[in-house]
């Protein structure tokens, strides 16, 4: 089945400033470019095309379409969905464990209208959602979306699958959950650039699993207030 | 395909302890014993008998075999499993939205030697393992258990199959995973528990989905200390 992915992505100053204890902001950017790969090679190998759909100009990207647009979030995907005439794909730049056959594929396989996937752990939030009559729906991001989402689908006559997996609704906010990708994550861009920037899995006093990073993460912001001459 | 299934359970005192912002130790208790009731029924849904394995006399049930056994969780479970003729399932006791058909079904419909489920966010554990030849295996719970369980099934010369699933994955251990509960397990004793108990989705200032509890825990702690006469 012919499908088109919208992948919303914010290129500068990322909004992942819960990583901001264990990564500075040039390494966040760098860790939302990587994880975007991993999401986009996982769209191109289901036999897609991707759209990313930018807040924040310029970005240019070789392998994707690229729309910029100024409005809000949820204005700028409904208005994308409008401009759709195949099946759409909505699909968050920051869960960089999803597949193409296996995941991908159960997204698009869906006998029913829709195909949703919910956020991972206290988020209620929406990860994945699939259209196949992508102009009557409505995204409405933010929040407890996942709910809302299910509310708009039946306003829309729609019949809905929830898809079961932990890979699409693991997404990567926290320190906590940067484990995940070392643990699952094998032959992932997102996994090489936490490797090479000194992740590891670590244990801590009690046992729990957690990442530690060595060295630890270079202290650009002291070091910029060092350098500000005083007033 | 029969097979059996072993349920780690602590009746008394319940190792939920990140759980006691939001719940008493009686209601963590109470808590326990629901998500323990999800459980076994989806397990008896899948055609199977459950052993619950406690480590904290007395303990009676209805509806399952109780094995009471002094020695620590690994200890316990390796001593089980070597009374099996059968393929086994070891499943925890705190993932109450696990379902029979969907989810239990993919486990034990696998065509490798042995298949398992990890644990959710942060976590690195080991939520479900089936497997067809339970006396070779030996369990490592605590700690990265997911990979050392990969480990050992690859010493035992295992086939392993990864499943997939946000609904095994989600063990409850915080209070951010009582949200999971309140979107995902209707039908649930689980839920029932906490919406008895006052608890109902609710936004923090940030927009983040979380829960709520109207009337807020009673403090017995507080009280007993109130109630202590002096020395």
């Amino acid at each position: 089945m012919y499908f088109h992915a919208l992948i919303p992505f914010k290129p500068v100053n990322p909004p992942k400033t819960r990583l901001s204890c264990i990564l500075d902001q040039e390494e966040r950017e760098a860790f939302a470019r990587a994880m975007l790969e991993d999401v986009i090679a996982a769209v191109q190998k289901s036999g897609c095309s991707a759209t990313l759909l930018c807040t924040h100009p310029p970005f240019k990207h070789e392998n994707a379409l690229v729309a910029v647009r100024t409005e809000s979030l949820n204005d700028a995907i409904n208005w994308a969905l409008k401009q759709f005439h195949c099946p759409a794909l909505i699909i968050m730049a920051d869960i960089p464990l999803v597949t193409a056959g296996g995941d991908i594929q159960r997204l698009i396989r869906t006998e029913k209208d829709m195909s949703i996937v919910p956020g991972g752990r206290g988020g209620g939030g929406t990860n994945i959602i699939f259209l196949k009559k992508p102009r009557c729906f409505r995204a409405d991001y933010y929040g407890a979306s996942f709910l809302d989402h299910m509310r708009i689908a039946e306003e829309c006559g729609f019949s809905v699958e929830v898809i079961d997996s932990f890979r699409m609704s693991t997404d990567i906010d926290e320190k906590e959950d940067l484990v995940e990708i070392l643990i699952h994550g094998k032959g992932r861009k997102s996994r090489e650039f936490l490797e090479n920037s000194g992740f590891s899995i670590a244990l801590d006093e009690k046992g729990r699993v957690g990442v530690q990073r060595d060295p630890p993460m270079k202290r650009h912001s002291e070091a910029s207030i060092v350098a500000t001459p005083p007033a």
